[in-house]
């Protein structure tokens, strides 16, 4: 067992090439880690870092991306288009594998207090880290912004999970918490009708009543003259992709519509996809860990 | 990319323990190698040892588990069921990850050159190394056994293919060659009629005008009443699981017949499975290597 955890940082540095890389050689420089991705919007003056590694490796990295981001991001200074609150605006944890949600909680606890303490940046914890309800949801937390957070956080309702009621002057403030991994997972239809795949992203869609964990919209492909229900699986354990998308197929029926090809944008874990052939091939007793040849290969 | 292997050698020894772990400890001293598995027969007198990593390493680990059987099994004293003719009898190079069967042929030929070479014992090419279409079947080459060897590699028509025409004394001859992963894959059916599962497996295999690389019988299965079509997939890149699974379907559709189930037997790689995901949920442009997590974490 070999426990594998993806951290996804937001930085506030999208324009300065050499403060993105001064952030990127601190993660590639931790031993267990690696930098998968990073890129950086002009607009937003937003970075995303994506690395993965073993949980003492990856806290570690997030740790010192954070320091160094705190020594050459001035929020006093900044502008851009996306809303933000500190020099590192947000750090997720996302359990990958050999590892459950509640260590990557525990791991962004670690993390939150060892920032409070070492960089005097206040954290609070989000999403499934979250102490109160409130403060699962990033924008709730982010609300007022870079320049509205030292009023705020002097808010007892406000008061950060780690530090002192007070911001750090060029720094802010940072979330850090813990998610499952999110899955863009996009369901093409035989169809130029976007009310078609309207109608049916609603129905899957846990918010009106369809499957828990399910977010979804219908988009027009312009190119391609078809409709898109466009999903996001936000926990693919519970919520397996097979079943968004034999939702769709079930729904589309309905108005003769077919499937015509789905596709998974970016990353995600392989369990994802052998959930998937586990249930279309009726497999019994498939051992996950012990039958998969790569999973004896993972660091 | 990081290129990975798998070697299952067969050695003639799986009484004497001592024996059995000193060949495993020549393994397990390789870096970048992992032994997954051994095991042995005590009524074959031999033992399987199933170890993965990059070619460079996997080489050298059959190079000297190759050596130790020389050293320490006296084939003029061996006896067991099982047909065998060579202190190390087999050694398949299996491609499991980026890595072309071709890449595990040239290998299969450095390795023989090699304990030609340098142990003194002939080398016989077989499976997809061969250099002869009679010496892709292991059993033609073994022909005769041991015993018979010391006269059957002075036929030009089984002139060794590294080596000198006259096997090593205590040693005999090995065969070493590449092929492709196996996949133990069986299908249970809702019956209890055996000859239901055996004229299935007629069907679908190659044999009998079936799916090429699907190797199949019939089997009861007493304990659950049930029967069961088991299959060898012997090249699941080429014929992939799916296939075989959706035309045993179509099969026992006739019979009014259902799957109830099927089941991977051992180790697959990860793309058996992903591919058939990919099937079903009818992926467009998925790109194995790059969208897989895991795939960034392989040694």
């Amino acid at each position: 067992m070999n426990p594998i955890i993806e951290c996804v940082p937001n930085f506030s540095e999208g324009r300065r090439q050499e403060v993105i890389e001064a952030i990127a050689d601190t993660i590639r420089a931790v031993k267990g880690v690696r930098l998968l991705d990073y890129s950086s919007d002009q607009n937003h003056n937003r970075s995303v870092f994506t690395f993965i590694g073993n949980p003492k490796s990856v806290k570690e990295a997030a740790f010192f991306s954070c320091k160094k981001a705190a020594e050459l991001i001035d929020m006093t200074k900044h502008k851009g288009e996306h809303p933000r609150m500190g020099a590192t605006d947000v750090i997720p944890f996302v359990p990958i594998k050999d590892i459950t949600i509640e260590e990557c909680i525990e791991l962004s606890r670690e993390l939150g207090s060892e920032i409070a303490k070492r960089l005097s940046i206040p954290v609070f914890l989000y999403e499934e880290s979250a102490t109160r309800p409130e403060r699962r949801n990033l924008a709730n937390i982010r609300k007022g912004q870079f320049e509205g957070m030292a009023e705020k956080i002097k808010d007892p309702n406000w008061a950060p999970d780690f530090g002192k009621h007070e911001i750090h002057p060029t720094a802010g403030v940072v979330a850090v918490g813990a998610r499952m991994p999110l899955i863009a997972y996009n369901i093409n239809l035989g169809t130029s009708d976007i009310k078609i795949a309207e109608k049916i992203a609603r129905l899957i869609r846990e918010r009106d009543g369809g499957l828990k964990n399910v977010r979804a919209i219908g988009v027009m492909l312009e190119d391609r003259n078809i409709v898109q229900v466009s999903i996001n699986m936000v926990n693919y354990e519970k919520t397996a992709l097979y079943r968004a998308f034999e939702m769709v197929k079930m729904e589309a029926k309905r108005y003769g519509v077919n499937i015509i090809g789905s596709e998974i944008v970016g990353l995600t874990p392989m369990k994802a996809l052998i959930d998937v052939a586990e249930y279309y091939l009726q497999l019994e007793n498939f051992d996950f860990n012990k039958q998969i040849l790569e999973n004896y290969l993972l660091q």
